[in-house]
């Protein structure tokens, strides 16, 4: 495993004693903070970010959009910021220098030591970062919903998140996952981004990406892992309920089309960009951070609509100062099924391109709407089985994302 | 594509002008040689064996033996012999410093100069080779049929073999295969050994050692070929016959198994010895002057009965001393048919240790024996009914060696 996190930092946490913590919130002003801001709090002070301590100041975001790096030349693709009301910063009189409480539906998480307080135009970040300001870009349209000010400074979390059921099963910190790959014997660990339940294409990618890892070992004592590493943030109407998510790619662990000790599930809390090549670099540093050696991109990762080539987020890693980067980039193409072949191979080594079958998402999820089961060779039984299981428990019936799920979902954490 | 071969040594080739040779018959001595002496000096005159030049003096034996090198340091496993009777040294007068012609089957085939002719005890060299010298062990059997003398000298080609159909088709030197990599583009090439008709274990085997080459690159662009290189050597009653080999193995490439642009099939003339890691080494360097980057090797490569852990070949290379190859070992464990998978998949993966069904080379052998056609999921129906084609063609009516099939056979090459 990958010992040190992103700029050859050590991961630390940044977690402040429970009774200290009482303390503080007695005496110190409570600002409320989006469920986004809320979930950096959380990627912050566990190492999800390192090298990063806290929100961004004026300066690093400029070196962040302009030359995607930080202050000290350490690769950062995407700005992580902390966007606040004018009408909350003056209704607190908020002041650099000051400590304040960081709250998040009504229960404190973080202390924040404000360093700066700042505007910077929100289109020009746009532009950098996404390479566009057009509002079809669902990165853009979430930066357009932000605030127009901006609070730097390090962040210390106050209140540890409690993970509701299921989740609580895959929510592991970095140095939780670092323990665990290190008890596993896992000298490499290829990490595996998802935010789908797992068809059979999607399983021969970690497959292949797998094989590509290890390339170069003697594989008589296996000492690889794959990580799949979900990405849980906002929904939207239509997209796989979380639930289904975790659970099913746990499946593929539960009923051994994975073997049980190279294969593991978790999640990272995460609002996606969409940013195409930059999110890929921001992925494979949070995978850095926990643990990982490899990170697996396939076609278009990352991307939406024809913003960015389907390939960009390959050519990114050729791209980027040598170094830079402390997990290597595992590129793959497009797996699909072959009904010449009868099974699921991939578009470098099967010859039948007029027979080919790709995968579709959106076939796919129709049959499930419908819930027809796919054959075997499309999703596994054990997969689908559970979608519809988890729909009925946590989907109110369905395994999509409906207006009563984001209203009536459990909460993923708690605070207390 | 290696640019060098073995030894960092360029690859040449020791081929007499046809006037040249001509004359050099008139006037010098006719040694007849066996089958396999034959092969190893056409192997030796078109740089399979670089960097040697011809058959080892003692010196060189006992380095090779003892300490697996040549006289100058370069990796050598398997000493590269000419054996002779002691009855044709003398009937022939033959003397150190002089050129003889070596024959085979009434023709010139190459010019040898002597350089030293000597006695070593076999059984020693089986013990110290192939690790035992019971009578059991083929590579034993072998060496006990040599003759008791053995001459050194480099040798040159007089006569080139012409090869016939289908061998005729697959059959390229290490200069040639250099050549078409390099039009080809492949900067990567994986080599497969093989005396197998393909079943999908086999295909996958090649396939899973594909992606381990390319692990590392941006495989938008595909630069990386398959090999296929089938040992040709002395035939064994039972064996599947040289021409459904390499036919069968050629159908994976016309029925686009594998993209055209990724893979081929060729062969090498060699005498399997059996020996188990040593023999993988010599295969990794054979391979090298043939312009592959990389080697697969699989369970109990080149092994025989329980004289090699099955894992020996892959263990041998991480005791070489560093950079003593210039090709990288693709270490492969099994592919197996997993029934509940529905499809071919690896040990390495798949959890389903219970339900697994590896492959058996008996049964599918004994299926093809009785014209039985495998699912597809075992063997290609392309590569089966090429097998049944074959054994009609070539085989007398069988695709396996029979003793009508060894004495009556078509001769691979033949000599004008």
């Amino acid at each position: 495993m990958n010992f040190t996190g992103h700029g050859n930092k050590l991961i630390e946490e940044r977690i402040i004693d429970f009774n200290d913590a009482k303390k503080l919130v007695m005496k110190l002003k409570k600002i409320p903070i989006s469920s986004r801001v809320a979930r950096e709090c959380i990627d912050l002070a566990y190492g999800f970010f390192s090298p990063l301590h806290g929100f961004m100041n004026a300066k690093t975001l400029v070196s962040v959009c302009q030359e995607m790096k930080l202050l000290n030349g350490t690769l950062w693709p995407i700005p992580i910021l902390l966007d606040m009301d004018k009408a909350i910063i003056d209704k607190n009189n908020l002041k650099i220098g000051e400590q304040v409480i960081l709250s998040y539906q009504g229960q404190p998480l973080a202390l924040l030591d404000i360093e700066e307080i700042y505007q910077y135009d929100k289109l020009k970040i746009a532009q950098e970062v996404l390479g566009t300001s057009e509002e079809q870009h669902p990165g853009v349209r979430m930066l357009k919903q932000w605030s127009d000010y901006f609070i730097a400074g390090p962040i210390h979390l106050l209140n540890q998140p409690r993970f509701q059921p299921p989740f609580d099963r895959f929510w592991y910190t970095p140095l939780q996952l670092r323990k665990i790959f290190a008890e596993k014997g896992w000298e490499r660990v290829v990490a595996h981004q998802t935010r789908n339940v797992p068809h059979t294409g999607h399983e021969w990618l970690m497959k292949g990406a797998w094989f590509s890892t290890n390339g170069d070992l003697p594989v008589e004592k296996l000492k690889t892992g794959v990580l799949v590493s979900c990405i849980i943030g906002p929904k939207r109407v239509g997209d796989y309920i979380d639930e289904a998510i975790l659970l099913g790619q746990q499946k593929l662990h539960d009923a051994k089309y994975f073997r049980n000790d190279i294969h593991m599930v978790s999640f990272v809390l995460w609002d996606m960009r969409y940013a195409g090549p930059k999110e890929a670099l921001l992925h494979a540093i949070i995978r850095t951070n926990l643990g990982c050696t490899h990170h697996m991109f396939g076609r278009d990762h990352a991307g939406v609509g024809s913003y960015y080539d389907p390939y960009d987020a390959h050519r990114v890693f050729d791209k980027i100062p040598k170094g830079s980067l402390n997990i290597k980039p595992v590129r793959i193409l497009e797996w699909w099924y072959c009904p010449v072949c009868g099974e699921v191979t991939y578009s470098g080594l099967c010859g039948h391109t007029k027979e080919k079958q790709p995968f579709s998402g959106s076939m796919i999820r129709s049959m499930i709407q419908d819930k027809v089961k796919p054959t075997k060779l499309i999703m596994r039984p054990e997969v689908f089985n559970s979608v519809m299981e988890n729909a009925d428990k946590y989907g109110f019936g369905s395994p999509f994302c409906t207006e009563e799920y984001l209203n009536r979902r459990q909460p993923v954490f708690e605070l207390s």
